[in-house]
């Protein structure tokens, strides 16, 4: 999509396609992917192209219930790892837990591919620097994420066919799943086998926003970096949480941008 | 994408993101064209997936500016090709205009499978039923519709590069043009060379819809199928113009459904 000048007012969004579109040449991703990102953009335009306050309570909600859960897990997407891989790395290096790939269109060559592009990332990370506050091992906390996806042997109740499969180590036995970017029925499943589901999800309308437990609605690029800067602050979550407000909070700002506000 | 069953409440969404999908592999669409999609698609979403009272007037104003200007021209990507060409073609038919090939990121292999694309569906059309309200010879009628965009020779004033490339006997000689899915510097490009300008768009924020002369916010295949039915009907012109309310009118409609209404 040629150059994109530094001081171009929506760069950031012009990067994240441009990785999506490389990703895709790469077989990355599945065939609707880019459509998928398409719709995120328009929400994401909508927003504000900012992380709004209640996104930031959700990120903090978020970031207290992995941190307390007893087997938290994170499943990712093509999408997601290309978006955000290295960001959800260091979320899993501070809360010690696994990443899953986990594909709604799932191929054995795409979940090797992610699994690649995945050790890349945490060996890039692993080798940078420590997010501030943390004051452990870096590269020792890194190298031990593990990622999970390939022989996968367990499946998610209520859902059928390849979209069911997962690992029984992974999200199987998970308490808590951290899934951006997840699809409704997915999401309603995760919930109805008795796990909390946190998404990240930009249309506060749809199913997978109303259906989890806990719905940060924002980019997954920017909700993944503050989520790194959550997790090593380490808050407690902040007593009942009510995702339904969160929801109407963002719909708010989605109303007064088209009301010109 | 599987099999999309017939009693699916988003049927058309789903096919016509099929379509695209399929297009892609065949190499008819630019690498952004999907995730330019899925932004439409989000704001169809918001719109209640249907032509609003708003657009519909939109399409009226436009169908009457199309019959009655000098020279009409109706300039077309791959993502309108792709969901509105046949529709397109049939437009093109009834108001005697060339369709011209034009796009954004332009290579001559997109250029010539594009339309070649056009050809089949003209040849379709042709031999199809004439529209409701026809009394002329139909397969004549479609099969005089010029297909322009190879050996382009003009220049839109005001671009630089491939993007400004078109031909003189299409989008430079053009008094009107009926351009989906424009991108807002084209669109203001061709405002400031004295041309009216029809887009579709289903953002009504997007530069492209503030600038144009009339924007008909609605989804592509949707509009294209009501214009056709506008223009065989003939309906003269409403009076002035008010693209800002109609802009407004659809805001209105997003920012209900971002409320709940």
């Amino acid at each position: 999509m040629g150059e994109i000048p530094e001081s171009h007012p929506r760069r950031s969004s012009l990067l994240a396609r441009q990785k999506l579109v490389d990703a895709a040449a790469e077989g990355l991703l599945a065939d609707s992917a880019m459509i998928a990102h398409g719709r995120g953009e328009a929400f994401d335009y909508l927003l504000g192209e900012q992380t709004s306050d209640s996104a930031r309570s959700a990120i903090r909600e978020a970031s207290a219930r992995l941190l307390t859960a007893e087997r938290p897990v994170i499943s990712v997407n093509g999408n997601t790892v290309v978006l955000a891989g290295e960001d959800l790395i260091r979320v899993a290096a501070v809360v010690g837990c696994p990443i899953e790939v986990n594909l709604y269109y799932r191929t054995p060559e795409r979940i090797a591919r992610l699994l690649t592009r995945l050790a890349e990332q945490r060996a890039s990370v692993a080798g940078g620097p420590a997010p501030d506050g943390w004051s452990e091992d870096w590269a020792k906390a890194v190298s031990s994420v593990a990622l999970l996806g390939d022989g996968a042997d367990g499946s998610i109740e209520g859902l059928e066919g390849a979209r069911a499969i997962c690992c029984t180590n992974g999200i199987g036995s998970a308490d808590i799943v951290l899934v951006p970017l997840e699809d409704g029925d997915r999401c309603e499943a995760l919930v109805e086998m008795g796990k909390q589901v946190v998404v990240i999800d930009l249309n506060p309308l749809s199913r997978t926003s109303r259906m989890a437990t806990v719905t940060i609605v924002d980019e997954v690029t920017r909700a993944a970096t503050a989520l790194v800067d959550e997790v090593v602050s380490g808050h407690a979550a902040q007593g009942d949480w009510d995702n339904r407000a969160a929801l109407s909070e963002a719909l708010d700002i989605i109303a007064g941008a088209s009301a010109g506000e």
